[in-house]
């Protein structure tokens, strides 16, 4: 049977290519979107994509997962500092989860440098731009994989 | 007149049952949700029942149930942690809230020792799993009734 | 053409007027946008009145401003001290955001000393209660103008 | 057989009445124990109580519990704050224990909101004047039965 | 009877227009205060303008203040971050300053984002440059009238 | 009638003599004692005098004082720096607690800088050796004075 | 020869009497340089009083008491909080220095409970009012009999 | 003449054996004890055993050593990390005391990482169960020979 | 020309496979340094690899890659959390730098989730085991191309 | 045209020689100045000396050297680690600052290792007694040279 | 088979003696390998001795270990606070680690208080001197025997 | 006896140069030689020259340094931030030690304002660039003539 995995974009990711592009890059979210889905066709696995400023709507967006897909690959955004519900979510659920990062947060504002996120990930990359997703992709079908 | 409590389960409740059973209890969010209504049938108080994984809607419950419901009990999840919207909505506020928590955050990780919401509480109860919200009822039925 | 000013009030103002009006004031939300609206008109701008407890919302209402407005009044109220989303959502847009507080945070509790918001807005006023929103409006019409 | 609980008054419980009524309520100590005592016989349990404004004391009245108990109540009072000893104590016994307080003590001074008590209790309630003590009887009751 | 408003310029405010310019703007303090005083005439108010980079001085300024002015504003610069005793001053006097500051100081150095004057002003702004001194005098001119 | 007062002398204040006499001088407790009977007389007050190693027979003369004496004067020594439930015991009564310190505390260690005490007592006076007892004696005196 | 002792009150005690009566008392500073006048005489030493607002002043007149005067009795007010240059000047000096607070300052704001002075001052008393400078002036005398 | 060493065993040591034998080992005192003794004969040095969950006690028993004692042996258990009054108490006395903890305290909580006891000890031992007290004798024995 | 890329492998690499398995996988070195030889040949590109327990070394390492190597691979293990001066050495470069940890370190002990390295390199990968190397040597192979 | 040079000496450096010489050296605040008069004729530049102990005037000083200086040497002293005022002031104007100090702060108390002044300084010396200043006056006149 | 114990000393110890005598005492690294070296024959142990001042050989030598001896007596000195290498090559391997210190480290420099490398030993010891590798030599037979 | 002076160079300096010259300027470090014994030269003093980028190496080369030197230049770059070892090998030799930094590291990030060596040095210079070094070798011969 075919792997599916869940991408999930957090905040402030449907303006990317006009948002601060020296950060973010300067790709938009479609053209990234079409890069995955190319990559998914290419690695023969099945990708379902979804954006929300909304904590509460990403938090759903986990809990419904586990029965519909064999990973998540997420870029947090600015919840990756301030949400403990996205972590318990994650926590909650038994499939792995891969933390993206465009930029690389490390060498950007202090309060950018503690993730209640990580520690309940399998794993994370950050700093490649839109090349970071689909790296995170492909370590998204490893964890899917029996070890 | 007959006393109306509202109970207000917070983010990621609805997976209870399956979410590390180790630390939240076997209970499923229907059970609990079932004892309560036992139990407020015998105390002969009405209690309406609400989950939400969104900070707002929660926000959005406690202000409009200052003048529906004689107390609240809410048992606040990982919002208790970094929510001020929610600790605004309850000062903003006269009927009392008791918190509840299934688990002893005590004995977990730092971040969930420190909490925004207790100190605008009428008073708390953490660490009886189900039990938890029974006593929670009787504590918001003696704060409803004259002292 | 006519200067176009968003004016967001943030978690929790919907209950002005009745919460806390030692620190609050006590003019209701409708009161404070009676007087808006009425200085709008005398300075000939423009301005339009949003309120959400959904940070969520907030960060799409900021998002999609950009092509719409000239300029942002914005009380983040709890959001200040916990929104990481909010701020990016303003440094992903170019048009100036002026924060605003009816109340002097400073003279409150610890936590709502700490703004993530307010390095990323252009500038901000807090304490002259409903007076506040009438000096934010001259400031944002200001910023508006070449200078 | 019957199940013994044992309730430990820490310091200064017995100026209970006199002391800052406005925190503490207006019981006395022997009201409270008046009520407790009530309860107990109506919920067909026996209790045996105790109150020591020393720390040393307390430490031995729990390393003595174990084989006469089958759960503790406790206020640990001041105690809570600066007693590892105490702490030590009630991880060398396999009865339950509960933490009681008649205060809402996260609404206090910020060295009243660190607790070494905590995380070696199984469960704990605050905020409800002497009612406190008797909702900490039933989640004492409950942990004694088998669950 | 005419309302009359002391302006007090902190330190290093003599420099303005050639000190980091990128920072504090191109005016300086002399065509800053000829603004002052065109608006307080439109307003009908009488303004008098002091300036000293003496922390003593502007202590003697305050306290001498009271009963020759309806209200201060002041810009603290410096000050605003080390000064314990101009904070005294001000909570010894009984009419109200607001704070105002040229640049967004949250957008700084982190030393310049703790106060230890915010808390005992009426009300303050930041970051509109020398627009920040004219809202400020209309912001002072309310606090005067009766409210 | 004449004015009583209770001395107490803390922990290893009975060493006192032999205990690093470069920091705590060079007399004995039963010294000082006798130069503080010999100013209790020239004063005509009448003063008992306690000393204890543990904090509980500490916080027990506390709770009995207020009945009996008018005012105390307490070198609470090494338990200035750890003991709530002596700071409690200080709240809950109503007649005025002197605190005295025969070395300059804040020329020590930083742990001897906090003091648990301090905040609930009506003044202190710490460094000038035998003579601070006689001046806590003075300044216990004026307390006890209606005012 | 007659004992010279120096009186320093620090910045805002000008003010004394209407500044905040409840925290500083009724006294002025009239009132209370009369009443250690007073004592002088009845103890036969000799003093010198001196106010003033500026740590500049204040640190030249230490820097110049040594050859006139045997002890100082200094209220640093604001300046306890802030001044390294009067504690410097201190050190600097080989005649002791007593500080007073006319208030309890730790039972006031956090930034009151850290002092520079403490440490290079020979001892000192807080919270009794006016009757701490008369208690100061006793300790000051005592300090520079020969011991 | 014969060395004597005093050792003071802390707070729930008593328990020892069924307290959280994975830490502490499964030794009771008793045999530690006849350990203990067994090694002296054989070191011909004499040996006092005490046990105490007071800490006022252990203040006690410090404080009257000196005149009886070459050396002490203490396990401080959970007072290690609270009592400033037995620190004081050890540097009032000239006789070297050696600290022993059976278990790693450097491998558990953080709490247990900070000593108040070690600064004033000669010096300590941890980690080697029964085996430390037996190590720590050899090391009270050494420090009791002149050097 | 072809991509050369180094791969360095800091301190205690070397006993991978045996040391703590469940944190660091089964893998040995050796069977690393053949995955990432295989997946270099298919990319076509020139790997070297070593391995040092020696912060100079690594320091020498780096120093000498930016005229000899299109980009660096690099687990810095233990030194990510001490080494300023790897830090240095790779802000000294112009190639760029991908940072890998086979374990998720921000699920490990504190003191490991602060790195000094990442602000420095260009983007990072933890937690995939023996695949974040060949995750990473993809990355470093894009960020080799002209983008 | 010959080289200008502003020496600033900050507070209680008038005191020197007296002042704690085992920290600050033998020699007075003349012979000082005499070395450095004579070290700038060899050096063929022209020095002005001034010494204050109050923060405004070195304020004033600074904001006034611009137009008549090359450098400035400056021995901020106290001010060092508490005046925000000069360093806005050494921020405002663009000839180099050299920061001295005569004793190593470093091994002083911690908060004389905290400064506020050397982060806009162009370079500093400390720990060589008076002959810190004649090594910056060699640097002040290096940093004056076109480089 | 004979018992093999490796002992390391780290930086600095080839300098003992002569560094510091009143802190690190007055023996070199030659005597107290000769006392080692007694005291192993008694035992009927084998030791090897090795001393570096490079963090990278210690961690070859730690790693190396683990074939060849059965634990390891360590004074890793200043490496104590800074290596985390060093404390992962313990952690990689078996064979318990001794820690040591000649000196009583806890009555040192605070950053001489915080050890990385205690939480991974099995046990250890400070402040006897030259006699503190005795007693951990000791230490080291009793771990490296059958418990 | 001509006096002789040790120059050391710590990690990534060899990269000097072509490594951030915007920080480090644009001399190599053979250029720095080469001026350093130019002046050695003209001060008729002899000097050594070492670069390493091991921690231990320096340690190494310290420790052998006290017989053959009169002082010591050191810019320990960044083992400045994180090495105890080396600050202990300063401690432990009886020569004084010049620190000297080309950059002003007060100017950059926060962790690089921390430093180790500083307090057990004579004394230091830093951010005069090249010339730091030539100011330091003349006051490392100021520190090795009798004074």
């Amino acid at each position: 049977m075919q792997t599916k995995i869940l991408v999930i974009h957090g905040p402030n990711l449907n303006l990317l290519g006009k948002r601060e592009p020296n950060i973010y890059g300067k790709f938009t979210l479609k053209e990234i979107n079409n890069k995955l889905n190319k990559l998914a066709d290419s690695l023969n696995v099945k990708i379902k994509i979804a954006q929300s400023n909304h904590e509460g709507e990403i938090v759903d967006l986990i809990g419904a997962a586990e029965s519909k897909f064999d990973a998540i690959i997420m870029n947090p955004a600015a919840y990756t500092h301030t949400s403990v519900a996205i972590r318990d979510a994650i926590s909650a659920i038994k499939i792995p989860v891969v933390e993206v990062h465009l930029s690389n947060i490390y060498a950007r504002e202090d309060f950018r440098q503690k993730s209640l996120i990580s520690a309940v990930c399998a794993g994370g990359l950050y700093g490649f731009g839109a090349e970071t997703y689909l790296l995170g992709l492909r370590a998204a079908v490893c964890l899917s994989k029996p070890r």
